[in-house]
């Protein structure tokens, strides 16, 4: 679920002040923001402010050796200088003690504050600053040489530093001659626009009284010597005072520093008017600044940044809530459980009650982007991608491939398979609705058509034919359900749905992973050369070797390297898999290797491409084909929707939009053809297109300390798979090269996409509860919510409807196995009997009916309970990023 | 390093108000605390105040169905009810908004504050309230007899709940009809003398005026139905109004239960004399609280407990500071560091001048505690220590056994070893200074030994008679070195000698246990009956599988279980051993068992157990053996004196006290035994010692949720050991049931124990710090002190030192290898020279003469920049826990 405000501010995380749009967009800032809100109409739409770099400088050494250095920094987070350790410390959430607050807010109320200040200089400003206070010639004089000397910066020096007590530390520590800032490697991450804020503070004995100043610059200068980064300063702070008792001027040049670090307050300021309103903005922050008890808590402790910022909207509706008097903020709750709870449904999911009229629609959404969909690939990320996915289209093109010529004596086989694979997924990328689809045999098709192969010899039919005919049907009733937008029924597949479909088909791929393996070391037992033929070294270097080399080169590319961190996790695959080859080759193990097929001619000996309509074949079946072809149509559409709803969820925050019917409409064209070729049918493959789509996903670079990269989305586009594919049919004629690869090495990326999906789904998460003590339960959103009985007995239905569906796949009914899949919505259905809708609203998502029953909050002495202000918004934390994704992390 | 009254602290923290008893230490409460310290003095010594049961009833329901419900509970963490979940959350550090704080402070300014009420039960205390308020009568009789209302306080269900909407829930979660308190599961955990305080906190239509009222009862009394936990009540706050904007008397009712749980405020309200006092504390509290700005950290976050509490001395220092002028704490900082570094001699380390000075103190300071060495034995856990222990010590007795025997061409055996580990151990058991050490054959004196036997091979000594003679001036060096005090020496033994040299032991298990492993792999192959000998099926269920079992059952019993989980836990070991056994029966797989010896003589045929003198040597070899005896006598005292003194570290809060003199002179006089019974050599092993130590941890259950449980010590007694030794002779006759153990679950023993030896040491940390970029580093408080390039290079060279230690243990060199880590102590003085004494501080502990160049912080200018008040303290955080320890968790 995106929100609109909460995405808008992820997007711009590092210049985060989209105060003034949200403000726009209706909800106007309190009076208690202190600032001068109804003079900012004009700026609408303008007003993204910038990044604030602020940097704290403290006079040091009083009385003898009086000197200004840097000894923290600001940018959403708090960098402090570990003066002994000479180096910054992690970013950290800053933590204040109270009083320095209020003294600070006590030395700016008796203090100069100069708003929109012309100054063009330091020299300037500093005289300006001074000119306010009444100080005696001499000691103005010297209070400006002071603010006009050149405070120390700090570098990181990373090489051997040669020995010395602290005495020693000023000269190594600090470059006191050089100036460090045009190396600075800070200036090349912060955003275009960036202003700085210097706060100065210390202690200065001959000063009778505190000076406090606070300075807006109307046109920010660059202050040369007073920031370590060079950029133009837009404010400046000065804490000056005599040694007193209680007041720590470090303490108060940090809260300074905290304050206008803090995106409202910033806001506030930059629009302030007079002293009043830079008061009023302070005490608006104090107003809502967290305290945590002195008993319980250390100051000392560094709290880590956390993984979600608080919503500046959130923050506005809590004002607002105090401001305009509604009870407990009952509408911002309402508000955020509405765009929870009711997903208005998408552009490409409303019914447009023409046959066909979803289809048109897909068309005609996609076509404008077809243009972007090829210029979007020109990354190098992608080749990475075309490189990971080839791989594991080819593994799949021969697993199924030898599957289904083992299933239909020799009727399709390897070299059907890749042309198959070639000829369906080129046409599906260059045609379909959500081209990141990566089209693929199945197992749940895989099994169909081993049934419908063995019904066909028990009965003495021509397969080939017949199976044409069931293809002609599928494609036929798989346009119906296209004309009659059938397609809009995938609001009904909720996570419920997805997550038993999603486990099952990452069971079946770990399972087939694990058991080839376990083939192989049967068929291929290892050897050392010269060991004794009878009391044989045992060990797994083979096949198992390669698997856990594979897990652990994606590790340690994820761990230990950084520099070229994002250049090797982009490859790390690809890496993997050169490494597992190069050691397959380098020890000349005795794997077996991929098999190419290197003539070009279908597997069946004596039958051409095309397929003849009857062959031996009585009339009549071709109408009977309609009987299994209905249930193959309830298949391929669960296994098509399903999936392609997955790609597509919000999450992902693809920009191009889906296409359930044009999907869809490939899919049936695609069957008529591969059927006329004798070719493998081919759907969406769940776990390769989230693999291809994870190959392809864009992150923000952190370009602030201590700041998440943010997901972006993904690189929509048609040509990765384009690639893929016709690589893939390329590969018919590379043999002499892919021979080489071991088949190992292939498993090894089924055994990792398998359990890449399986670990990132909820229900994975919800299982681990069933085993783990209340006390050791992490603090999950929905067991704040959730009876703990009601979580795990919803796990155990889904537990139970998976078992279900692996028991099925198994026996001979697994023909019925579509319904099965259909029977899943209805379990969820029927769900709704056993728990609240609130329940499934935390447990799962909410099908189209169940949204009415939600209660509005905040009408029911009942919700009374709920409500305490704090929790309204939790479910703004439900995950963003994709739910079901395989991740490299 | 322990700190007087922080480790009092730590031992009461269920209880942790022990304030009073450090004022009477010469800190004195400032006028800050707001109590009436000066009447006070008094109470000296008595007054550990009780611990505070919190709870918070709301009134809920407001206009139609008015009622109290508890909400939240405090003890040392907040306990929020999930209303929804029908669940407790987990304990978190409590956020307050700032606003609520000072909403509070106003309507107690406001309200009634009874201090010392006579009030004997709830209908009193209410009455007494009422009456000061100007209500009217009718008003009054609703408020009273809304007050007496009984809350509907929470249980846990734990099993299945009926299907039900929001609206079900009243019923299905609060049990309405039942009292709840008498099976409530936390009173038994509270500790004796606990004291509840109600706050009671909601909206209250018919009210004009808030209505606030403190009462802090003369005597506690059993405030009926207020709170879940029946416990005598010593205060109630009530906190009522309409409903007003901005005011959530939800969150001032949270207020003040986290004001009443913060101990320095209870302490002051406790000895409060009026109104004044009271906002004193309330004022004293915010003075204190840290605050979190509102944009970088989110309110609804639950922070989880810290592992570590604020000192309650600290803040008192800090109050201290402000009010006496001291300026930055200096002299409070200045008392930690003295703390730290300058720890005076424990007195066994104290140098009486005297000879045998040292041992007649030892025997006198242990003797005292003989009697209670036995009693204090009685546990079930020591009989868990027992089977862990003894089972570790076969295998060392096998081990070395075997290796010795091949060593000295049977000289000494299996037999031996087991008869010599089982008189020396035992003897040392009942004499030593150290009980809880563990005697054993150890890898360098293997080293030793093997040489000296090839040496007086190579000139055709008899052997046995010549390491008499060695063994007799070993001993009396050994006495000297007694006699001397020579004992005194170890503390030059820092932290990077003791992690050296425990590395270096550690590896060598590691080493020994997979070699051993590996070659069991080649010598019995584990083959599938059946299966053909040429493709043979590898699989390492044989001793690859019981070690992995090993571990797993380990991991699987600290992590998953929890109601017998410490029953479990306790005798995780001996499971997993007899686990081990079983599987290894139950499959009947051909793995090597131990061997026992099965009758009782010596090894060497035609020797008497007694070692006669001389033999064929000639009589001046008895002088020459003084040689080698020299080089084996720096061996033990560095092999026997670095266990001892990683045993006797001040972080296992032993009682009972150390022994070094006494210690020396028992493996002298042991040597003197087994020299003349050619029976091998023993000194104290480190890692066996260090688990039985661990197998004995006392650790306090955690009585309050939140509270981790604090470690009390080490059951310090002789008889586990003892008994150990016993066995271990006793097992000479157990051949028939001890042959069923495999070989391969004692080297997971093995391997277990120096895996986690290795783990633990802070050296292996540092080691992690080398390869791990900057960005990822944890946040060790050395690294905010020292240089990343200085901690790499004390790192480096304490890398250097271990890869030259273990390079001379392999060669033929091995001889000099005392004399090696002798020089780990010269290496450690030498580094004075490359590191500062602050840095040497933070990356190992100081040698006694550096002590004193520790500069007196404060004092220098320099010194100003670690000074913000805040990281004075962090040496408190050192760990307080073994720093080198055999966890089971």
């Amino acid at each position: 679920m995106k929100l609109p405000g909460q995405e808008e501010f992820e997007h711009s995380s590092a210049h985060e002040n989209v105060l003034a749009e949200e403000l726009d967009s209706g909800l106007g800032p309190g009076p208690s923001l202190g600032g001068p809100s109804d003079t900012d109409n004009g700026e609408s739409g303008v007003s993204k402010d910038p990044l604030l770099f602020i940097q704290l400088n403290e006079l040091l050494g009083w009385p003898q050796a009086l000197e200004w250095r840097e000894t923290g920094r600001w940018m959403l987070f708090e960098e402090k200088l570990e003066v002994d350790a000479g180096r910054w410390s992690a970013p950290h959430v800053p933590t204040l003690a109270l009083p320095s607050l209020q003294n600070l807010r006590s030395l700016l109320a008796e203090g100069i504050v100069l708003l929109d200040c012309q100054a063009q200089s330091l020299l300037e400003l500093v005289e300006q600053v001074i000119s306010g206070e009444s100080l005696s010639p001499e000691l103005r004089g010297q209070l400006q040489a002071l603010l006009l000397q050149r405070p120390q910066h700090h570098i990181q020096t990373a090489g051997f530093r040669p020995c010395r007590g602290p005495k020693a530390f000023r000269n190594a520590s600090f470059d006191e001659d050089t100036p460090v800032k045009h190396q600075n490697p800070l200036k090349q991450k912060l955003p275009p626009g960036a202003e700085a804020a210097a706060v100065l503070a210390g202690e200065l004995g001959f000063l009778a009284q505190p000076l406090g100043a606070f300075v807006r610059l109307r046109n920010p200068v660059v202050l040369e010597p007073l920031t370590e980064v060079i950029l133009p300063s837009r404010f400046f702070c000065l804490l000056l005072g005599p040694p007193t008792l209680g007041r720590s001027y470090h303490e108060m040049g940090r809260a300074a520093a905290v304050l206008l670090s803090d995106p409202q307050f910033q806001w506030s300021v930059r629009r302030a008017n007079n002293l009043h309103d830079l008061l009023a903005a302070l005490d608006a922050f104090l107003q809502e600044v967290t305290t945590l008890p002195p008993g319980r808590w250390d100051r000392t402790a560094r709290i880590p940044p956390p993984k979600c910022l608080p919503s500046q909207r959130k923050r506005l509706c809590s004002e607002l809530q105090e401001v305009t008097g509604l009870s407990r903020g009952s509408a911002a709750q309402a508000g955020d459980r509405h765009h929870h709870g009711q997903h208005a449904p998408s552009p490409e999911l409303q019914r447009t009650g023409r046959l066909f009229g979803g289809l048109v629609q897909d068309v005609r959404r996609k076509a404008c982007w077809y243009p972007s969909d090829f210029l979007d690939a020109l990354h190098p990320q992608c080749f990475s991608a075309v490189l990971y996915i080839y791989l594991a289209t080819v593994t799949n093109a021969i697993t199924f491939g030898g599957l289904l010529g083992d299933a239909t004596e020799g009727a399709q086989g390897v070299l059907e398979s890749f042309l198959g694979t070639a000829v369906a997924g080129a046409a599906f990328c260059l045609m379909a609705g959500q081209p990141l689809t990566i089209l693929s045999s199945t197992g749940p098709v895989l099994v169909f058509e081993r049934l419908l192969f063995s019904f066909s010899r028990d009965h003495s039919l021509d397969y080939l034919p017949f199976r044409l005919w069931v293809g002609i049907w599928v494609a036929t009733f798989c346009l119906v359900l296209v004309a009659t937008e059938a397609s809009l029924l995938v609001r009904y597949f909720t996570r419920f749905t997805e997550e038993g479909f999603c486990a099952l088909i990452s069971l079946i791929f770990i399972y087939d992973a694990v058991g080839k393996m376990l083939n192989l070391i049967r068929a291929y037992p290892i050897q050392r050369p010269g060991s004794p033929a009878q009391g044989c070294f045992c060990q797994f270097s083979g096949p198992g070797g390669n698997v856990s080399e594979w897990t652990s080169t994606k590790h340690k590319d994820t761990d230990v390297l950084s520099v070229v961190r994002k250049a090797f996790s982009d490859f790390s695959s690809v890496l993997a898999i050169l490494l597992g080859c190069g050691l397959d080759a380098f020890l000349g193990l005795a794997t077996p290797k991929l098999l190419v097929p290197t003539e070009f001619k279908p597997t069946l000996p004596g039958r051409g491409w095309l397929v003849s309509p009857f062959g031996a074949n009585p009339w009549w079946l071709s109408v009977a084909a309609a009987l299994p072809a209905l249930l193959l149509s309830i298949l391929i559409f669960m296994d098509q929707q399903i999936t392609a709803v997955i790609l597509n969820r919000a999450e992902y925050r693809l920009q191009k939009g889906a296409g359930f019917h044009l999907d869809l409409f490939c899919v049936a064209v695609l069957m008529l053809l591969t059927s006329a070729l004798g070719l493998p049918w081919y759907v969406s493959a769940t776990v390769i297109s989230l693999a291809h789509m994870d190959s392809l996903r864009r992150e923000g670079r952190a370009c602030v300390p201590g700041e998440a990269p943010h997901f972006l989305g993904i690189r929509e586009q048609r040509l990765t798979g384009l690639v893929v594919f016709i690589l893939t049919g390329v590969s018919i004629f590379l043999a002499p090269v892919l021979k080489f690869i071991p088949m190992p090495v292939l498993y090894g990326i089924f055994l990792y996409m398998g359990v890449a999906a399986l670990s990132s789904i909820q229900f994975m998460k919800r299982m681990q509860l069933l085993l783990m003590p209340t006390k050791h339960q992490p603090d999950m959103l929905l067991l704040r919510h959730v009876p703990l009985s009601r979580v795990h007995l919803f796990t155990a239905i889904q537990l139970a409807c998976l078992g279900l569906l692996w028991i099925i796949k198994s026996t001979p009914a697994a023909i019925i196995f579509p319904l099965m899949l259909l029977g899943l919505v209805g379990v969820r259905k029927a769900l709704e009997w056993v728990f609240s809708p609130l329940e499934l609203l935390w447990l799962d998502e909410l099908m189209p009916e169940e949204e009415k029953n939600i209660p509005e909050s905040g009408l029911e002495p009942e919700h009374l309970f709920s409500r305490d202000g704090n929790e309204d918004s939790e479910l703004m934390y439900q995950p963003k990023t994709p739910e079901i994704n395989i991740s490299v992390n």
